[in-house]
């Protein structure tokens, strides 16, 4: 178990079979992907035409490479697939993947060539990732398989297991230019027919590049054991699931799009549970929770301060908090009240949620935040705080180092900050804050939001042995 | 009724009381407000001081001034209020804007200051917004009475009642830089000792240059009144209210913003439903909701179609609309579903939710998204379409003309837009869109639960008569 998942994720050499020499075909976009990522190992390329491509020689069959490459990427139609897995297996491969659609996703014939593919797998003992998938992100090893042009891809410690393309590909992308955190292992599961999700699970699990796993799954494909799996990975480090097909309508769009089956979504969400994965409900939560664990601890409980300078907004996200989202807002410990009481003019009684402008009319804000911050940090009674910064050009915009300061002097409590005001300075305190290693959300409910899930998964790894 | 509202929102002519010449002080950023705003009506300061402000004469007394200005802003300590609007009702004025704080909001001594106000108020017949309001704010009649720096506020036709100066302040800032919609009359009700939310609703109610109304409020005045008011207004035009304080926390945290008495939510719930008042949870539903009427028609129904480049989107936003925001996605007529295989390859049965990708790789992102709008647009069982168009560099950008052509084809039916991929491609497609009339939203789930809201206001309007 996992031998050969490494020839996936840290080869040495790989082929490309199907390499072209054309920008915007998939077999140039996947060398160019590779190139990108400054892949360190040997690259072979395959393609009857022969000739060079980025100044490398083309071998013209898979019969004229070397023995004993590690990986083979195979971008050829549907029907050719089954011999070229023939092939490579004879060559010593061991790991393939397979970008083809065009099988049981498809019709009957796909379906036939799909049962092919199961019969040379097993025959030759090769592990397969695919077919129909975009590929695979391993950036401790500077390697993609994924044939969407991606560029580079930052390296981080967040693992994606993904029963869609997605991720190896658009919404990379957006990690990339919009969520400014880094990935470890992306695995595009596409159908599944060999690695499945569970194996791929166990695999991160035990995985010490990877510190918390995010998995999109429209069906699992071995129940007991994917649980098995589960139970064990959560104590370790976060699961977060997100399942599509929950509804009748869902399921039915899954049907179309991954041939999944329908389960009873009460039975699966109790297995679920059971089992330690937090479940989620928005596609977006997958990246947003992602970016809070990339540069910030689990929170290490449900007890939450923040401080904002708005009376409106403490009242909504406290209303939020207790309504929605099953996280608490605490009375502050008598020091950490006392603390924003001195730095307050006399007329507010402070408490938490922290009504912080008052203290910032009198202090500035940078002394009023950041010194109301390390207040209700230093609280024992809270577990996570985040922080609602108005930046206006009528208001000014003072450097926002106190935020990255007192974040830095209470590392086991997670900090994290969205923004009320101008657009220009909130994306500028974006841009400052996350590359220094404070999670920024752009609606004020978001980290809120995700404060919840985070604290699930904190829960989750405590929860008592069964 | 309503009369004296009037010189609120229309005034001819202006007094600032404690206007001021020190950039950065309330009584100087109101009138930078008011002349970025182009107000043209007279415009007349007061200061003990005297001298000149922009170059305009200052009084230095309300008896100095002449007879029958419409409108006083008075921007002095808490102790001076009582004096001054006596002082300005002598002079004939009719409405009166109270900005200080440190009334009842605040301790004992504000209580009987404000109970003074009241009973100058009763005395002297002026009608008065606040105290302890960030100001209002009235596009038509370029005009504001905010002293938080603005600048030009975009002219346009939704109205925010707000119990919270947030909205004529830095809420405000985010609309204009943010979200790209214009506001007609905007009212920070502040202490609400005179004009309240039932009085400034039905005055929006009636208002030609408002089409749309959202509210923020704590505590409801003369609830009876309002519910009265609301069930009227509501059969006009849309009506949403964010009620802060729906929990014991939330209630906590109003009662130390506006002392808020706490209600029993459930009855509250009740009785703003039969008055066909649409409620939300989230703030910030308060500005993406308003962006898309403030372009689009309301939606007919809950019937919603949605063309997305991805599979898992598909199945997601599925999920999303059936669990959880009410919304149908339901089978297209066959002459849509037609037109949708027609531009499709045949290995995928084009269904709704429409997975557009693969007629994009056959015909382009243009044709495919354009051909595949109109033909859900057109279908008698889609009440509104959402597009999520995949930008990125590696798969080209077009021109986005395509949308808003669709769009227009059908102006009975909301289009909106969301994206996945790059930043920089989301930013630029936000930027072309929505200033011609197509609203964008960040994220994917964004655009359903904006048409979950507005779909409720739909049945509000129509809701049977009892």
């Amino acid at each position: 178990m996992g031998e050969h998942l490494e020839k996936f994720f840290e080869p040495k050499s790989v082929v490309i079979v199907g390499a072209s020499s054309h920008p915007g075909k998939s077999g140039n976009d996947v060398i160019q992907n590779i190139l990108a990522n400054d892949f360190k190992g040997d690259l072979y390329f395959v393609n009857p035409k022969g000739g060079e491509i980025e100044g490398r020689p083309v071998h013209t069959s898979i019969s004229d490479l070397p023995e004993g490459i590690d990986q083979a990427i195979i971008i050829l139609p549907a029907s050719l697939n089954v011999e070229a897995v023939r092939q490579v297996a004879a060559k010593g491969i061991k790991a393939v993947v397979l970008a083809a659609g065009g099988f049981s996703e498809v019709d009957e014939a796909g379906e036939s060539l799909q049962q092919q593919l199961v019969d040379v797998i097993k025959e030759t003992g090769v592990r397969v990732i695919g077919p129909n998938t975009s590929g695979h992100i391993s950036t401790p090893h500077n390697f993609t398989s994924s044939f969407f042009p991606l560029g580079k891809v930052p390296r981080g410690k967040i693992s994606y297991i993904a029963q869609t393309g997605n991720f190896a590909t658009h919404t990379m992308r957006y990690i990339i230019t919009e969520e400014n955190f880094g990935v470890s292992r992306v695995i595009g599961l596409g159908n599944k027919l060999d690695l499945d999700e569970s194996e791929a699970l166990e695999y991160l699990a035990q995985d010490p590049e990877t510190s918390a796993i995010f998995m999109y799954l429209e069906s699992i494909k071995r129940p007991r054991k994917f649980l098995e799996v589960a139970s064990a990975a959560t104590r370790i480090k976060p699961v977060v699931l997100l399942k599509g097909g929950a509804t009748s309508q869902g399921a039915r769009a899954a049907v179309a799009h991954t041939a999944a089956m329908a389960t009873d979504d009460r039975i699966a969400d109790a297995a679920f549970k059971q089992a330690g994965i937090v479940r989620i409900y928005h596609y977006s939560h997958l990246f947003m929770a992602a970016k809070a664990l990339a540069s910030m601890p689990l929170p290490p409980g449900r007890r939450v301060s923040f401080l904002a300078p708005s009376g409106a907004m403490l009242v909504c996200m406290s209303d939020l908090c207790h309504r929605d989202l099953g996280l608490e807002v605490p009375q502050l410990a008598e020091a950490s009240r006392q603390r924003l009481q001195e730095i307050s003019p006399d007329f507010i009684r402070m408490r938490n949620p922290v009504d912080i402008w008052p203290a910032a009319t009198v202090h500035g804000v940078e002394y009023a935040y950041g010194e109301g911050m390390k207040a209700v940090l230093a609280d024992p009674n809270i577990d996570a705080v985040v922080v609602v910064l108005m930046l206006t050009d009528g208001t000014g915009v003072p450097p926002l180092d106190f935020v990255v300061e007192a974040a830095a002097q209470f590392p086991h409590k997670p900090v994290y900050v969205t923004f009320s005001g101008d657009k220009l300075h909130m994306e500028a305190g974006k841009d400052f804050l996350e590359p220094r290693g404070v999670p920024t959300y752009r609606l004020v409910e978001e980290p809120f939001e995700v404060l919840s899930i985070l604290a699930r998964c904190t829960e989750a790894m405590n929860r008592p042995q069964l």
